[in-house]
């Protein structure tokens, strides 16, 4: 392989709501409903200039609290809405916090259900200051997928259920091969991922038949001997859902799949009357299904949750347990990183 | 079982747009291009009162030409807009004569992919003449799948291509069933069985996160021993569409499968690089897909459509080495119809 400049940090895209960010709390009930602010701080440290918390925030990323006018003085470009109220909806603050936000010079990126294109208000804003306006959730226009094999490499995470950690791992993937010195890019497929990606297409939200052409949209062919890491979502395990994780599967043409996992899980996430499928049947689906597009496609480890497991000595043997089940590296990658799944991913793919 | 009454022709339904129907169709340069009110003159003529044709209208559905005036003095209280035009849009003229409808007092049902609601004047003489605009195309709002198995019998057509006589199949063995006294309701996914059906759902319009909510809506429980027929969508190895086909299958719950083929099919419809897969392979895919949902699904028929084999001689022969292969009744809806099929069907659910 020919050697690679290290690219420890992703180039600033060039979308007209690009970083510098700063973060919008509201006032976030818990750390749970700040979960997109929350990825892209951990995530994308270097484009958080700050947080924006309101009187009742009852979290912090701990980034410095700025209001609007400190945000752009610090650099922010785009204010990102990074918190779910209930519902997905924007409540009388939030709107005037983000025309507020406009007014002080900055675009607003949003992941919120509700759009910001909805609210007058805040389309005059935007309009009167020129900037822009993102709704995460909205999909741009697709082609319809063609299937053709298009160079490249491509990874993509898949899932026993839905929200085992398949975002987690895939960008622990690209900071683990970016490390190593090898062009790796993750590629969102949620509106958190998107935010971090600065790109990337809400592929839950598109219309059923572009979901395989959303796939082949956000990871083109590429010949730079790097690696365009697939965000999976769902599972083909999971009744509501399955559809996208297929559609998603397709796309993906993925020479390699990660498989995530959360042991202990009682069901499938919010169906109390549907079991998590054994892993060994849900990896043989995922690769049967992905034959269809790319037939040479390999499995190249297993990555778990184990954050419910009861220590460190019950991770290491859920992880052993599945190796020897398996024949593939497992780990967590809170815990243990994803080393070892990226040295069989090299190993798989050395020439 | 008890004995149900037959019920030859469906209630007509209680939607807006409800029949007697003008089948509009424009200046259609083939037949194929009044695809939709083909379907519906074929499968409920009951319904249709005539068909309206522009002067250089080169088809024809056989029914009595009808200028908007006349339709509405012959009872249609709903003029279909049966005819797909370049790109799906609505050229000066279709725009003036849907005008023309609404003014003289019918309701417009629409299968096109470009709105009626996109047109100004459309929606103004909706208003003034207080009539219903329905856009097939356009998704109701619909929730997401639950997985949760519902009382009732339902039927799935699945397929080892798009287009290989899904729809036709499930209206034959619709008209089959009634025909012997059972209760029987085709549920439409697709704008040409929307009219047909009276309602419906455009499976493949809907936002990827609803495929499979989709699918549960157009065929709630039912405990009257009928039977929900469900029109199948796209191909489990079609690598453009199998995320509706997938989430089409797991919303079903389907009972029984019939797999629809195309026999000489070089390969997937519009995908030169997509071998058709064997019809083993492709039934034994579906049915394993299916069990996620219904544990108890089997398959009940093949329905070729053996128009294209040369010959009564070719297509018998063909049937025939299909029910070899696969231990299924294998019929020709067209030429032989669906009896065979529905035996088995019943034979299945005798109890």
């Amino acid at each position: 392989m020919l050697p690679i400049d290290p690219t420890p940090t992703p180039a600033i895209p060039a979308s007209p709501w690009s970083p510098p960010y700063l973060l919008y709390l509201g006032n976030a009930p818990d750390h749970l409903a700040a979960k997109t602010a929350r990825g892209l701080a951990h995530w994308r440290p270097q484009w958080c200039v700050g947080q924006f918390r309101g009187s009742e925030c009852k979290t912090t990323l701990g980034l410095p609290d700025l209001d609007f006018r400190q945000a752009v003085e610090a650099g922010a470009k785009t204010m990102i809405v990074g918190v779910a109220n209930a519902g997905g909806v924007m409540d009388a603050e939030v709107v005037r916090h983000v025309v507020a936000a406009l007014d002080a010079g900055m675009n607003i990126g949003s992941g919120l259900h509700e759009r910001l294109t909805s609210h007058p208000e805040i389309v005059a804003a935007a309009e009167r200051n020129a900037r822009f306006l993102f709704d995460a959730r909205q999909a741009p226009a697709l082609p319809v997928g063609n299937g053709r094999r298009r160079a490249g490499l491509r990874l993509l995470a898949v899932g026993t259920d839905c929200s085992v950690g398949k975002m987690y791992t895939t960008l622990a993937i690209e900071r683990e091969l970016r490390s190593r010195g090898v062009r790796a890019d993750f590629r969102a497929t949620g509106q958190t991922g998107i935010f971090i990606a600065g790109a990337g297409v809400p592929i839950d939200a598109v219309v059923a038949d572009f979901i395989s052409g959303a796939a082949e949209w956000i990871s083109p062919a590429r010949d730079d001997g790097g690696w365009d890491l697939i965000e999976g979502q769902g599972s083909l395990f999971h009744p509501s859902y399955a559809g996208v994780s297929l559609g998603l599967l397709h796309g993906a043409q993925a020479d390699a799949l990660v498989l995530c996992h959360e042991p202990g899980r009682a069901h499938m996430r919010g169906l109390p009357h549907y079991p998590v499928p054994d892993l060994k049947t849900c990896l043989e689906a995922n690769l049967e299904a992905a034959r269809l597009t790319n037939p040479d496609v390999v499995a190249v480890g297993v990555a778990v949750n184990t954050s419910q497991a009861g220590g460190a000595d019950n991770a290491a043997r859920i992880c052993k347990d599945i190796e020897d089940l398996l024949g593939l590296p497992c780990q967590d990658p809170v815990g243990m990183g994803v080393a070892r799944i990226a040295d069989r991913l090299q190993a798989c793919f050395a020439n």
